[in-house]
């Protein structure tokens, strides 16, 4: 069968025929999988922990949606299922065991297609009933190959709302409405992180800092989500109009994380989760503004199996209303390999399309 | 009676004859005053944000403890009763109407010896009984004038337990001894931030880049607390033995926030208390570590009646056993002007006695 | 106009007409009301705490759906807008002032069509805009009736929410899918509370003391409920199939509160939601239980407006897929007075069409 | 050695020979042991899940003060420690696992002198040093025999302290001056259970259906705690002067929960630790006034290793201040068995000295 494989940590892309594994658990064919950010600095060989499951090749992919071909001894799934496999897999601490890989106390899990294992960009793979969440409605159709994208930020509002309790956060109405939100990136997690946070009764004003394609401007006005363009206007002048109450960082450059603790709130709530090595850090002093805001600041990286299934249950919800196929601006085949080192205009999410 | 007042945004430094107020409220004479690192740098005309209550001179002083003279009206005080006063007072917004100003919303406050209010660098003064924390034992004496340091050592307790929900975090006997944290920085509050959470069964390693005068070693050795000097060993090199699972820090400088961040554990909880604009910044990139393990940092900045409260119980229950007076490593005269610029071999905090 | 009234504490039941209202605020035209156990115990006489605004006769009508007819000087309405009405109205306690009117500290609120103030069983009614809430999509037309009964539901999950917390909670896998909620009740309350349940990725269990009527067996059929009739099996039958991790009663009898605690699992959460003053209580021991198996019991009455919003959310996510309009079993005139005294067969909640 | 046996279930007492055990781990001598309720009711044979650890006999004694004199292998322990022992031993449940199995799941797990594992009144016993806590200032000497009851009350402290965040409830300045605490309750839980919420800073009332004994009214006047005779002044006719904003039962009857709720404010917190099966329960509902006053209500039995830590920092920083050594009434000797049968005038707690 077809894989698309790099060689960690060099890097590197090829198309491969590798033979059919004889596997065990359920096997799933690939409909999906997208392409992000990670696939592309895997090829370039600039992730350092990057590493193949055996020998020296790691088929890429770890975003996914297939259909059940053959469920095995699984009682959970049968032929024809919808599914997305999971993306990181326990080891053995304490939070592994309680399903909570996202959050290993150790280092010492995999990761499909980054880390230690090999990822879904093949016509199929063999995988544990227990890694592979079931979408429920086929009419959500290629849409669920957002599913692992989106339990990122699934995750991120299970922080949120944890931290929320910390200082008196709501509205005095009882709702958000009063509360503006500024989520940095407008790439596929930034678009996603704030439809979700549209979702919670939020202001939102996602930022970039260079001029916006038209498909995100209509996305966001499609789905009353404000925005900035640092580049036309400073983020020291919205505030001033809209103050900064909360903000997640989707892009990981430290003068964006200076701008966030700058020009937020008292008693502000910031998650980062965006992570950029290639971005010029600088000069900062950020602790001033930490200190005396009271600011709350919580890293985020990956989801448990919860967050993928509100993520399922988010885009079978909000798919149509919030018009997510949007984001997927790209359909192309296991071939077209320079789809991972060309950037075309407008482009936000790029999946490839196995079967 | 006797004052001491700086000029603020300017600073300097004189002890002037003010006349006696005539006030409402409690009438306190005030026995001692601590000296910290603000009212030095309020002296330096360093602090922007200082501003003095009316006029131009701004009486100094927000470490207090001060014997009733005169209740007035107050039901809740008598003659004779020892007292510390409250430093932040609150404004209109909702968390200043609930008591908890420390987490001010818009500003909207002022602070006593610092902005807007005068001090407590005088013989007497008159204080509403609300603002007034009553010290039960005078056994406890001239130790109830860390009251006001300890109380940020106590709302940052509170951040602590808070934020110890977001991850599963007590050991697998449920207590906390398998858990080690490090607090930067051995001043007056690197020293008694170090003791509350020593007090809470963690084992605690307090952190200096300088090495430790003997007086601190002692004070250190004697409540078994362990300490680092920087200069001496690498923080890198420590945390091989004792790995940080959570940080404290009383200094305020980039680049020790960035050894916190590379060095901690995932799922490691920070609290940053300290701001220091003098020291250096210089290019750090904290995000990758922030995110890809899940960190939790949250800043603290002063405190509310409840943890007063908690300082005079602190002081009560401990003082004796931590040998809390060793702290105080000197005592002056009003007259003596100087200390607010000198710093003594071994200083750790200075008091000045009023009567 | 025509409007239903009760004179509260008799009772009794009329439709009259009254003159329109010169008012301020939002002019809104009725679409529906519903009806509950609380109107039928107003019209009996039943309940001690009901009153008029002024005058003898109180409007019922809690629950309504109306459409605005002219917004005033609202900036947020409009006419044509979809709206429902909010229930209770804030006193001046700190909770009312956070718009948490659900926790009123002292009694000191009033709440439309129960006490003192009139409901929207009525041609039109005058409301302030801040107790509006809008309906975004006119495609959930009728069904938005339900958002008061649903916002119950919802304060209910918030609750549930705060009290996983105590003791770990989740699944091994993180998600909540080998937890049973046990529902007792299965009228509307029971059935959306099922419901709310069910998108929370819970095993949920519908139980009634009779055998339920085909309808509410086909509602809960086709969303994945399962349901027990303890006239058939008992519950001490079915917990052994089944365990009960939790439970929210919207019954409000001390027998059922009983099979509660003697059933459920240790650490086990119970949300009490129903009162019932006309069942039997009996003798019964509920202490031993509840200690040794650290039980956690909330009360949860009202809920506040962002607990109407997330109803309507809710409908217009699950309202189609969840089939909610078989819970509506009937429509009315307001003329058909008798609907609050007979009971249908298959009943669950009865409308009144207004216009 | 001497060891004081029951014979599960039926009852009985005995003062017997048994061989030394040969056993591993830590060998401790027994200072101290208590006698509780729950001994009482062992050699009444009223408790149904009291079990031997093998054989019929059951050594009895579950509070415990002992001197470690073979620490064996232990790396903890020295010849000479005190140390307390703990009670509940875990299985293999998650919550075992995590060291707390005072939330045990399955109900898997064994307590010293009451079910499946002999006790400590006996001359000595060898233990698993995980299972023991060190008491670190000999000075507070036999008080130390009050680790094990007091644990109860500091996880009774845990619960209140998580409970706190349901509903905004400190006062206006912060703190819980404002509050009033009613206790159920003036036996050895009860009273330490007072003192611990006395030193958070509310206002607390013991109350008991019966006048209470001088030596108890001499303890609570001592240490601020109010009280109320119930045979003397109702509690309707008290909280209209002292209003209860939480309770604490250790009384475990009906009737005293169901004045709980009758007469407790709204958003009211209720901690529910005693059990008496042997008091008479009448017709109670309670339900209307959990639900309309969203109160909170948790069972809480045990306590962690954690809480006997928190107990014994209690006992050195408030043993002498409290005068809790008021608390112990009686010293006797092994060979007085009839202690377990007779109550004497102004009994509080009875402690057996074994060496």
């Amino acid at each position: 069968m077809r894989a698309i494989v790099t060689y960690p940590p060099t890097g590197g892309l090829e198309l491969v025929n590798v033979p059919q594994e004889a596997g065990n658990g359920v096997l799933v064919r690939t409909l999906y999988t997208g392409i992000c950010g990670t696939d592309k600095e895997l090829v370039l060989g600039r992730l350092k922990f990057a590493r193949p499951q055996k020998g020296h090749a790691l088929i890429l992919g770890h975003e996914a949606l297939g259909r059940v071909v053959d469920p095995g001894d699984s009682g959970s799934f049968k032929n024809g299922d919808l599914v997305v496999p999971m993306v990181r897999r326990p080891g053995g601490c304490r939070m592994c065991r309680m399903g909570r890989q996202d959050y290993c106390e150790d280092g010492d899990f995999v990761e499909a297609g980054i880390r230690g294992k090999d990822g879904f960009m093949r016509d199929e793979f063999f995988e544990e009933e227990n890694f592979l969440v079931k979408v429920d409605e086929s009419t959500i159709g290629k849409l669920a190959v957002l599913t692992e994208p989106l339990k990122n930020a699934m995750k991120i509002r299970e922080i949120f709302r944890f931290m929320e309790s910390r200082v008196k956060w709501n509205c005095d109405d009882s709702t958000l409405e009063c509360r503006n939100i500024y989520v940095f990136g407008t790439g596929t997690e930034g678009l996603l992180i704030s439809s979700v946070f549209k979702t919670m009764g939020m202001n939102v004003i996602a930022v970039n800092r260079h001029p916006l394609d038209e498909g995100i401007i209509s996305f966001l006005d499609r789905n009353g989500i404000g925005y900035l363009d640092t580049s036309s206007e400073t983020l020291e002048s919205r505030v001033k109009r809209e103050k900064m109450d909360a903000a997640v960082d989707a892009v990981g450059a430290m003068d964006v994380f200076k701008g966030i603790t700058d020009n937020i709130q008292r008693n502000g709530i910031v998650i980062l989760f965006g992570t950029n090595g290639q971005l010029p850090s600088s000069q900062y002093d950020i602790i001033g503004e930490i200190v005396d805001k009271n600011l709350s600041i919580c890293g985020s990286v990956d989801g448990a199996k919860i967050h993928y299934n509100e993520a399922v249950e988010f885009i079978e919800n909000y798919g149509k209303r919030f018009g997510l196929e949007s984001i997927i601006t790209g359909v192309y085949e296991p071939e077209d390999l320079d789809i991972f080192t060309k950037k075309e205009k407008g482009e936000i999410k790029k999946v490839i399309k196995w079967s």
